[in-house]
C-alpha cells in the first residue's frame, strides 16, 4: 500500500464506497456509538490488530460508548490510499 | 465508591498523591508517551478492564504512542472519588 497523496478522482471514489466517513479536510472521520463501553473497546481491540497489520494507525477519542476515529497520513499530511484501506477494513469489521 | 463532589481537602491530598496528573477545571488529567502504538495499546487494554471493574470509565484519544486521560464524573459535573481510585489504579498499572 503506497504513501502517496490520493488524486481527486481516488478521493471522490473512495468517499462514495465510505457512505459512513466524512472528509474533513485531509482527515477522514468516522463517529460511532455503541450500546456501552464493552462493545466500543471491543472493536477498538479489532481496529487495534487491523493498524498493526497495515502499520498504519488510527487517532481515535472514546468515551464510554462513543467513538470517534480520524485517519490521516501524518507524514504527507494528506489522504493516502493506507486511510482508505483502513477505513474500508473497520467498515468490514462492523457490517461482519 | 461513592459519586459525590470531592471537597477542597480532598482534591489536594489526591493531587499531591498524583504528581503526574493535572487539573483542568473538574478534569484529572493525564499524558502518557509510549514506546510505540503496541505498548500505548497495551496500556489501554489494561485501562479497559480497570474501568470496567469500577464500572467508571475514561475519556481517552491515542494517536500511535501518544495517549491522553481525562478522567471526571460525568453525572456529577466534578471530579469524585472515583475519578481519584482510577487515577491511582492507572499508576499502579504504569509503575507495575
Amino acid at each position: 500500500m503506497q504513501r502517496r497523496r490520493l488524486n481527486e478522482a481516488e478521493r471522490d471514489a473512495a468517499l462514495a464506497g465510505l457512505p459512513h466517513w466524512r472528509l474533513q479536510g485531509e482527515v477522514l472521520r468516522r463517529e460511532l456509538v455503541f450500546r456501552d463501553f464493552r462493545e466500543a473497546f471491543a472493536l477498538m481491540t479489532r481496529v487495534a490488530a487491523l493498524a498493526e497489520t497495515l502499520h498504519h494507525h488510527p487517532d481515535w477519542h472514546n468515551a464510554y460508548n462513543r467513538l470517534v476515529i480520524e485517519l490521516t497520513t501524518h507524514d504527507l499530511g494528506a489522504l493516502s490510499p493506507l486511510d482508505v484501506e483502513l477505513a474500508r477494513r473497520i467498515e468490514a469489521l462492523l457490517e461482519g
